[in-house]
């Protein structure tokens, strides 16, 4: 049946959208979370505009076929792992983008990347923050799914904060207008927000309109390592009372270490922590809050403690930083974690991690956008080795369980996909996560929208 | 029936929750848009705490007895207008605040004024920054019903982008907890975001977790004044478009008069237009936002123009633009509009609002936050003149209808409430509009709470 169907919605389509060449099939049907337990997609349909997108959803209404929407695929919770007989649909091909330097606003079609829609409109001399550390691979639909957020978030927010409007398609297949190049809007109920986040089990974004800021400003850099990661956690706490750092990165021993078995750029092997913290305010502002935060710094008992106002050399260990994922990368498959905790518990849950890592015979390594409180503890096993994949899992869940007796989230910034699925109702309570229900029944009353995810 | 079931509700809650006085009944009718169609109450609630909220709620939704949420009662599109044979439910007795100064956050009632949350958070080096003008007398609650605005929200958003997390009573009584303390948080739908600006037709919010920041720096502040609407409007697109002030307010000639009657400052009053605009950016950067602003509004063609960076002498200027509501409020009953625009369209906006004052035969004073599109277009009637007040009603429609005509909104941050619900679907749409009405279909099956309101 359903075969004889998928003839159907390729005869409404043009030549090309709807695939179903089985090696281009098996390429879609995990992203970057590698979910074991993928299916096999009947298709993968690769519109690129509203109105494709809109009979795809006609017809697996119709024909209550399942539909996973997928960005790049670079997604690390499996929100677009394909299900058994279901459509992958993907929106690479809807890459358009219009900037209007007048309204600093971007109307945006959801497959370009991040880092594409940040070029487009520096062209213009205008910025897009949200700034993910895989911005060069990750597309801004797939960072609407999740309200994916970044390294500058700490002072200018996450995804949702540059959403003004959007351009959504139902289960029904119904287009709808929400929100648009205003930059105050209550006429109704916040229905743009609640699609952002939402992970594909919604509806489909096919255009977005950007809120768009002025450059940011050139950005003062201050490197500390430490003893302990206490003592780093502590200075995070004093250093977000008083100023707003447009950066505060925090590393641990592991990935300190693994980047210079990389990179060779002379880190401190021997330290428990490195901070890597920004102030992008202008003029000697930015200067002011870097020797601040070195004087919080030092006072927490830096070993070392490096500021510079040169961009370049800031932007050296921003990028360390970023590299820190690749270079632990190396040491074998991750786990890559993402849970968040309310500010003073960061040392705790860091502290938690390492003894899940003890206990369980792993090397877990801890990365954080520590102003922020959100951290990736990057699980290191071998998936050929089933006795340390089992332990790994194992510790997966029990960093989810530790955030959460914490007081913290089981995702601050990549959403909750499959992978994560088991324990949101542990964090949300049996209230929420029946409201959470009642909206994606309300929304997509047959559950054809990305099933099995999120909710 | 009602009756007596009303005591069956005031026998499960403290004396004096329940109040039915008729003259006290009749003081909680209306809002500050003193809705003639206002209805006449079965009692009004108060409670202290969420159990007591959802006693109220379980014991309406048994009985289907509508409820009205009430903030501080200073909604101006008749959000809390009370219904006949209703129930309005007043968070004024809710007033508790816990402030941790470590997590930068607010754990807040929704009876405490913004004024009021303002001041506690102060008292630990901490800010809140939304200011709706009526700060003084607005209650947060009601600001989170409407996701209220104000003066600096065109730097550092609107309410919305401060809440983290809430309690929340849905229509059948059930508490709910979402988000938290936790700045970044993506499991789960993002709910917290949909009750805000909600105006109490989803649930009671008993609860909020307010994210704050360090102190606002002390700004420059620019006052230019103008013989066009026009070149005023032009400044502000350029301004925006370049940098990031912290306030960019803007006062057409009849508000420049009405605010110079009362307050006698020198304001010139042949300007056609007045900006008031400010940079908090510390250091000197905030004076060279202010040279630069200068330097727009005399490029501009700007009559006079005058910068301080004395906050006190800034601050008269603020003031002067805060008052322009009572001072043109001074010359008879005022309608309050709220309509938005993409920042292009400001100049149109102000002079179609100029046409339609002209073909009514009216005074309309337009004040409003340029720097995001939003005005407020003050139509000054008698009531007592029923041929004029007619005029004033046809007028306030065709402005919503010339903003939407524009691209804009009917509301920015008052809400739409009751007085402009006969505006929404105009512009949202068929397709919002069912959107909106299936969300609350969801959460509130039986329409108990603010029925007429919105949607």
């Amino acid at each position: 049946m359903a075969v004889s169907a998928l003839a159907g919605l390729a005869a409404q389509l043009p030549d090309g959208v709807v695939v179903t060449d089985p090696d281009i099939l098996a390429s879609y049907r995990h992203d970057r979370a590698a979910d074991p337990a993928a299916g096999m997609p009947l298709a993968v349909v690769r519109p690129t505009r509203t109105e494709e997108v809109q009979t795809v959803l006609r017809w697996a209404s119709a024909n209550r076929v399942a539909v996973v929407p997928r960005g790049a695929g670079t997604g690390l919770s499996g929100g677009a792992t394909a299900v058994d007989g279901g459509i992958v649909l993907s929106t690479e091909k809807m890459r358009d983008i219009t900037v209007d330097p007048v309204t600093r606003t971007a109307v945006v079609q959801p497959g370009l990347l991040n880092a594409e829609v940040k070029k487009a409109v520096a062209e213009h001399g205008l910025w897009y923050p949200p700034d993910p550390s895989s911005d060069e691979i990750c597309s801004i639909g797939g960072n609407i799914a999740t309200n994916a957020g970044g390294l500058c978030c700490v002072k200018y927010g996450v995804t949702t904060d540059y959403v003004l409007g959007m351009q959504v398609v139902l289960a029904d297949g119904t287009a709808v207008r929400l929100g648009g190049p205003r930059l105050k809007d209550v006429a109704g109920l916040s229905l743009t927000k609640l699609f952002v986040g939402s992970e594909g089990t919604l509806g489909v974004v096919t255009e977005v309109t950007l809120r768009l800021l002025p450059p940011q400003p050139s950005a003062c850099t201050v490197v500390a390592t430490f003893d302990s990661v206490e003592a780093a956690a502590g200075a995070v706490v004093t250093i977000t009372g008083r100023i707003r750092p447009s950066m505060l990165e925090f590393m641990d021993a592991v990935s300190i270490n693994a980047v210079e078995d990389k990179l060779r750029m002379g880190l401190d092997r021997s330290a428990a922590a490195m901070m890597v913290a920004a102030s992008d305010d202008r003029g000697p502002a930015g200067a002011e809050d870097a020797e601040y935060m070195a004087r919080v710094f030092t006072e927490a008992g830096a070993k070392e403690c490096f500021s510079t106002s040169d961009p370049a050399e800031g932007e050296a260990f921003v990028a360390a930083r970023r590299f820190a994922i690749p270079a632990v990368e190396a040491k074998g498959s991750l786990l890559l974690e993402d849970v968040g905790v309310p500010l003073p518990a960061l040392a705790e849950l860091v502290g938690g991690v390492a003894k899940i890592a003890a206990d369980r015979d792993l090397v877990i390594s801890v990365i954080a956008h520590a102003g922020d409180g959100n951290t990736h503890p990057l699980i290191v096993f071998d998936p050929a080795d089933a006795a340390m994949t089992e332990r790994a899992e194992k510790a997966f869940g029990e960093i989810m369980d530790l955030a959460v007796s914490l007081g913290g989230t089981i995702t601050g910034e990549h959403g909750v996909g499959r992978l994560k699925k088991p324990w949101l109702a542990g964090q949300l309570g049996p209230e929420a996560m029946e409201l959470n229900r009642r909206i994606k029944a309300a929304l997509d009353p047959d559950g054809i929208l990305n099933p099995g995810a999120v909710i």
